[in-house]
């Protein structure tokens, strides 16, 4: 099936400024609330947010094979479990619907009113029901960075990190779309040259520049999901920003991994952006040496060209602008995690997200955490408004920006940008 | 609101053998789909399923204030939520019900056609949506002879560990009921003295003994639940047997834990016993020294004293027991675990799950797994039948049982049993 939502020489009627991360080729798909607390599946074409339950409503999706509420529901699970060609036809149709010659939705001015929003009129929603979080380790700078400053300089990868995308589980219940305040966490840490472990709240809490994709049902328990078939699996992807407190984490990380230094809190961007619609982009990945095992080896480019960067705004000043990286550095791609996440059977569904881990690139400026960036403290970064940072304070707001481009489009993801509150007020 | 369905005098008009798990003190609560293919809310007393959709709607709950739908559904969750008070009115209606003296259902033939099901004649379903799943790893002779074995024996425990309740997340989508068989997983694995890892069936595929508790809706994000509070926000529990690869957990799990060594398969027992109907049973845990941070620290019994005991069944021979050991040997305890889980304020939701880890005794008969059984390997286990075992074999099944005893009454989980079946026949 063609997949000419993506054509670039099309148009919407809708107006779309000129370096909108949402022109009509991207059709990116999310969940919102409007002010009349309408809750809706939606798309987003310029700054319109789009209602695409009231589409359905009236008939805009017909001769389309959907369940008659798929888009008046609260989560994309039931859509995403659909399947490829499904999102195809729907995103084709979207594109049809909006294109600058298409007078059906256009002049009708009473439609119109019930199904195109201000984008600033409503609250973007998580976009699906997260079953299962699973974060990989997939930049090979930024496990090359940790283990230097953590580990041995000298053997700074661990021996395992070259032959396997390394993963752990995260945990789904905290995971939040942009805009949700983040409370700094307490816990337990060990202050330098102590033997004995205190209790208070972190003074270390950090970003992690990442993205995740959200897969759909990919197999039954017991079945592998082959590399070269992977990619059917991947319904789209989000900017992902992967809090973390790194005082609680290097006390409580051994021997079973990072634990309430990661599950405080994890905010993405809520516009899922489609593979279909990052084809475009689609580049070569780093060459991988040793020769992957035969059940992660692929050929062709699985890599997406995607500029990444991050901003800390404090509470009452401009931001500055911290890292510049960009989705193409990450040594194992998206179908290989995939492939190697169902190896031994483990079942994937509608909605599980899976973040690629913290994407630094080789210079840096590049990397993708202010431990790596003030190089574990000890190089502070200078903010605009003269003030430093050696990790986020209390009250900076994080924001986490991307987008594809060449010369004829760009396609971006919008943001994900959380602000970090003081820890709460505890008596224990 | 007293709790008098523990009455240990109380007799049902249904058979209760003499040694069952399930007396009318017990009333657990799962889900079991019938030969009609109904699925349905139960409980169990004896060897009887009793269908509690089918009572809710012949008016036998009338007077609690339950949604109209609330046992006609396909997991707890929603009943969970509703909280600890509803939970034993609910179980005290229950024992009522079945009570020997109360005729309402016990002279109601057609009733009792309706609502009672031979235990033989239903299937047992997952009793909960598992959101997030978390596993500790609280048991400190465990996590010692893991020490001794892998890392440095004149320093087993890390040095974490007698200050945290060390816990990782897991993957909730492979957790399945008794009965459902486990193929033998696929994975990368680093053979001795090798420096290239090889793709193959896992060659070290080892039960844990574990037990795990399901919480309810326990925090908003940010804010922790204290130690003191901690037990109102816990159902249940059932047993379980974590399922574990040890040749690729060895490979993987450094620097960011277990991950494809276990999320091929986690089985749980099907029947949750209440926080309720273990209370008879509450007992000392082992004395904590250094005494724990004061958000850890508390006073009482909060251990439960819980008999374990692990069968390993060759395909057409005996079983024969290999492992007897008591949840009560738990260094950390579920209130704990739970109160350091939200202490960062992570979210805990109804049906969550929270496995205790590897429970193991002081003596080499206690142990949880085969990897301490045999300590590593070295020292087989004879089995009835002459065979030996150092780790499961292809159609062992792997039986954990679990009760609680006093001089007048026995509650018990039945079992969690699991067939572990060949690796499948892959390409790859």
């Amino acid at each position: 099936m063609p997949n000419y939502a993506n054509d670039p020489s099309r148009t919407s009627w809708l107006h779309v400024s000129e370096n909108s991360d949402f022109p009509i080729q991207n059709i990116p798909f999310g969940v919102f609330i409007t002010k009349d607390d309408v809750i809706t599946i939606g798309t987003r074409i310029g700054d319109y947010a789009i209602d695409m339950g009231a589409l359905q409503q009236l008939g805009y999706f017909e001769g389309i094979e959907l369940t008659d509420d798929m888009f008046m529901q609260d989560t994309l699970n039931d859509f995403i479990s659909d399947g490829k060609k499904t999102w195809r036809l729907v995103r084709n149709r979207l594109s049809d619907i909006f294109l600058d010659s298409n007078p059906v939705l256009r002049d009708n001015a009473s439609h119109k009113d019930i199904v195109i929003f201000n984008i600033a009129d409503v609250e973007m929603l998580l976009p699906v029901q997260i079953g299962d979080y699973t974060d990989f380790y997939s930049s090979k700078e930024h496990a090359t960075n940790v283990g230097k400053m953590f580990r041995d300089p000298e053997n700074a990868l661990l021996p395992n990190w070259l032959h396997i995308p390394v993963g752990y589980h995260g945990r789904s219940s905290t995971i939040v779309p942009s805009g949700i305040p983040v409370h700094r966490p307490y816990g337990q840490t060990l202050p330098n040259g102590e033997t004995q472990p205190v209790f208070g709240p972190s003074k270390l809490v950090d970003f992690e520049l990442e993205t995740a994709f959200i897969t759909t049902d990919a197999n039954l328990m017991g079945e592998p999901v082959s590399v070269k078939d992977a990619e059917d699996y991947i319904f789209g992807m989000v900017l992902f920003n992967d809090w973390s407190a790194r005082d609680i984490q290097k006390w409580e990380y051994v021997p079973l991994g990072p634990f309430l230094a990661k599950n405080f809190a994890s905010s993405i961007s809520p516009w899922i952006v489609t593979m279909d619609a990052l084809e475009p982009f689609r580049c070569a990945s780093p060459e991988q040496s040793p020769e992957p095992l035969p059940y992660l080896k692929q050929t062709g480019n699985h890599a997406f060209d995607i500029n990444l960067e991050v901003a800390i705004k404090p509470e009452t000043t401009e931001e500055t602008i911290v890292s510049r990286s960009n989705f193409k550095y990450m040594y194992w791609t998206m179908s290989q995690q995939l492939a190697h996440h169902t190896v031994n059977g483990c079942r994937v569904n509608s909605g599980d997200m899976m973040g690629s881990g913290t994407i630094s690139g080789p210079t840096e400026d590049s990397f993708g955490s202010m431990l790596e960036l003030t190089w574990g403290g000890q190089k502070p970064l200078k903010m605009k408004d003269g003030t430093e940072r050696k990790f986020i304070n209390d009250n900076d707001t994080v924001i986490i920006r991307g987008y594809c481009q060449n010369e004829g489009l760009r396609i971006g993801f919008g943001e994900v940008s959380s602000k970090l509150l003081p820890a709460i007020d505890i008596k224990i």
